[in-house]
């Protein structure tokens, strides 16, 4: 039976991440459970919603966690509880001992805490990816690529392919994120070191957003496989599984403008833009399919909006650089405003074809590998 | 016509204040909008939700608000809408110009913003309280008592006298302050300066709860004012008014158990007891009237609650002095965290008369003024 002392804040920390994946409105009443194998090498706690599982170790010589492990087994505890009942214990050690009928008596300092289990043959088995090829990437450099793609994608459930992030290696040795709604688009390119993955997968945004807090330190490098309809983010103390999004993604590249096609050509101060935007958002937010007309004559560019309940807004904005013909369009300031979130340069540079037709958004001088699209709306 | 031009965050800070009064939630749709008098004294910003009222004068001569007035009068606007607005301007000046038919022209920088306004004659009257009697209080003092008590207002709205706190002058010079919800109850006398001002009155806790987000100088002094269903703190350039809610509060202190009951007197560390508690309530709130049981026997004082669904807890309390009998005595653990949560002192002397009456609490060492009641729960 299960019986080990350790510290309470590298348990807690443990906790904390493999908690991501428990969810409480789950179908399978076993996940809302936290599964927890004690063995000689170490503790293993687990935890899944479903869609996405966490496996995470704690060696039994990891330093911080001052382990003492004298019995070994598996037992189910109440997730969300559990980590209330540690997180309030009162002394920096912390006792775990398995009694009679899976049930758990948590010892600190003057404090007994008795908690029901359940046994851990009731757990749902977690598919697991056997090892093969891999790709090894920075935490840093994915949260990045999943930061400028993932608030693109589509929150309409009745077109699951668009509810996720596309991630695919190009033939150009590449890898491609790709995320869109149909109103707008976002899409890095990054070259990628030697690596016999290949893959063509949707990756759902919920386990794009639950990614950053598993992984926390931004410098460490993780590997990545993948199995069928599962894909594995992996370092040496966690498996973050998360299901992959069934079907098969449009080309977005042909969605990309011909570089000929171009009639104007803007470059603008990032944080300026932004704020525009910002004002004219306050008056479009108040109006059903409010929209914000941009001007381009000659040398002026104004802004205006427009709602007839609450009043107008009327502004001119700095072009850093102006190249091409005059143009009058209208779009949604909301889209424009989520792009410039994700440009860290301090300058972008917008290009159109017509007022019909969607415009892009690149940082300046990065201009290779990250474009945004956004289409226009048609006003009269 | 308005015309004045104003420092941005002056503007907005006073506001700020204003919006405290203005809810979105009003039945009389005027209530929603701001109301702006503009004179060549300067700038009064007027705002009321039928129970709460603030007027807000910003003198021409105030010298962070850089004012110029050059046209007075007055007109409504969306408070929400016209503060988000003032908080996206993107200069440190703003220019407000009335139009005709009420609209309103604000210019910051290159950013103009046309604002549809309304008529001030739609405004209701605001009842105002002349001069007469007053009070003089420091805030930070006024904040105690409120802190001290508001929380054990019932939420209840069946009987509303226990909605709010009852503030009387007594005849001893003193100024009582008590709530409470049939469970528990708070009680805080408070010695008061010389005053002609004789009240006995219920403040609603909504009042209360906004009062410290309107005055956030805890050193001021402030002047209070009642007249009828109406009381008003008044600093040189805020008035706060709050109507009362109508009714007789019972007589509290004959719940005040007498000296000569008591049979059990306990001391603790406040901190640790806290932590004690919070731990029970970890599972009494697992079970539908969950209490925690403290049971005295000679130097031992054991705390324990128990929940069928999730487990139990046991804990040893240190007590720093024990005088009395022995006891058994039962009570929702959260009753006593709200309890301590609003006592300072480090230590807090809690005393009993048996397992079926209502227990006190008072910080040690400052007992005459503050105490707190308890009710236990009858258990088998």
């Amino acid at each position: 039976m299960i019986k080990f002392s350790i510290n309470k804040t590298a348990f807690q920390n443990a906790l904390k991440i493999t908690k991501q994946a428990i969810g409480s409105k789950v179908t399978i009443p076993a996940l809302t459970k936290l599964k927890i194998e004690v063995e000689e090498k170490g503790i293993t706690l687990i935890g899944s919603n479903g869609q996405i599982s966490i496996k995470n170790f704690l060696p039994a010589d990891n330093k911080d966690a001052s382990m003492l492990i004298s019995g070994t087994g598996s037992v189910l505890l109440e997730a969300a509880f559990f980590e209330n009942v540690v997180s309030q214990l009162p002394e920096v050690t912390l006792e775990f001992i398995e009694k009679e009928q899976k049930q758990v008596l948590l010892t600190s300092g003057k404090s007994e805490i008795t908690l029901k289990g359940l046994d851990s043959e009731i757990y749902p088995h977690l598919q697991e990816i056997s090892e093969g090829s891999s790709l090894k990437m920075k935490v840093k450099v994915l949260k990045e690529i999943f930061t400028e793609t993932v608030f693109a994608v589509s929150t309409q459930e009745n077109r699951p392919i668009f509810t996720g992030v596309h991630l695919e290696t190009l033939s150009t040795g590449e890898l491609k994120a790709v995320a869109t709604d149909s109103h707008r688009m976002s899409q890095r390119l990054l070259p990628l070191e030697d690596t016999d993955l290949k893959f063509d997968v949707i990756l759902p945004s919920k386990s794009i957003n639950s990614f950053k807090n598993v992984f926390t330190n931004d410098e460490e490098e993780i590997e990545i496989f993948i199995s069928g309809s599962q894909m594995l983010f992996q370092n040496e103390t966690i498996s973050y599984y998360s299901r992959l999004i069934e079907g098969s993604y449009p080309d977005t590249n042909r969605l990309i403008p011909n570089e000929a096609d171009y009639t104007l050509d803007l470059v603008f101060d990032a944080a300026q833009l932004r704020h525009t935007m910002d004002r004219a958002r306050l008056l479009t937010v108040m109006t059903t399919n409010g929209t914000v007309k941009l001007t381009v004559s000659g040398d002026s560019v104004v802004t205006t909006a427009n709602s007839p309940e609450v009043g107008s807004v009327h502004e001119e904005l700095t072009a850093l650089s102006k190249e091409g013909n005059d143009l009058s369009i209208s779009f949604n300031p909301e889209y424009l405003i989520d792009a410039l979130k994700v440009i860290k340069a301090p300058e972008v540079r917008i290009r159109f074809i017509s007022n019909v037709r969607p415009f892009t958004l690149q940082p300046r001088n990065e201009e290779s590998g990250f474009v945004q699209l956004i289409t226009p709306v048609r006003t009269n």
